[in-house]
């Protein structure tokens, strides 16, 4: 079924019509960099998210495309999420957001390690996060 | 006074303690790339945002050394937005979120102009809109 025809929009707007509250932002760092794959190492995120705010933004993530829902095939109660392309295209901006925290604030949990990679050689850092990524997956 | 000490944090999640709401992210936006400086700019957004969020939202941008509030010295009631360095640090991080929704939102209203600018040569579009902006406050 088309798509109904919407007016020309904000790209930023769109933006954050997907990922703009700070939960699910804080979801697609876990599964694009910190290589979170399980609904349970979701749940154990530092910030101790409420497991029916989780589960809610999954979904909403699962139905704008940016994960897919799997379950282990020897054990169906156990489901994981795989990352689509369009998530992993938003590994740039996590970086800058990044980039920009490490410049900021001074008790930043910002690896210095990936901060001096970002700074020397930008594109190289996010062609090894994303295919860090995509070897998860497989 | 020196700032509490806080336990290091991730630094996704320092930035959207400051800017992780769709409305903050959309106020930057008008500030950085749309040349609003006045308030009564800013309440005239496409998104229609209500008075108190602006007001309680600009309040917390200032607060966060993103914005100096000031008014016209001929008119007092006219009150303006300067961004700082801070903010206009967070340019890379708006196209970074432009870029990927003129990838995915086939109704994007980004320029396609700035997107082949930045497909083209990034650091010197984010240099150009930076410079804009400072050119905007002078």
């Amino acid at each position: 079924m088309p798509r109904p025809k919407r007016a020309r929009q904000c790209p930023i707007d769109y933006a954050l019509s997907i990922f703009g509250d700070r939960w699910t932002l804080l979801i697609l760092r876990d599964l694009l960099l910190a290589g979170k794959r399980h609904y349970r190492e979701l749940v154990a995120s530092n910030e101790r998210i409420a497991t029916n705010v989780l589960a809610a933004r999954l979904r909403k993530l699962e139905a704008a495309g940016l994960v897919l829902r799997r379950t282990e095939p020897n054990d169906k109660r156990q489901v994981f999420y795989v990352v689509t392309d369009k998530a992993l295209d938003l590994v740039p901006t996590l970086l800058e957001i990044s980039r920009w925290s490490a410049k900021y604030d001074r008790n930043t949990g910002a690896p210095p390690g990936l901060i001096a990679r970002f700074d020397d050689d930008r594109a190289r850092l996010v062609a090894d996060l994303v295919q860090a990524a995509r070897a998860r997956q497989a």
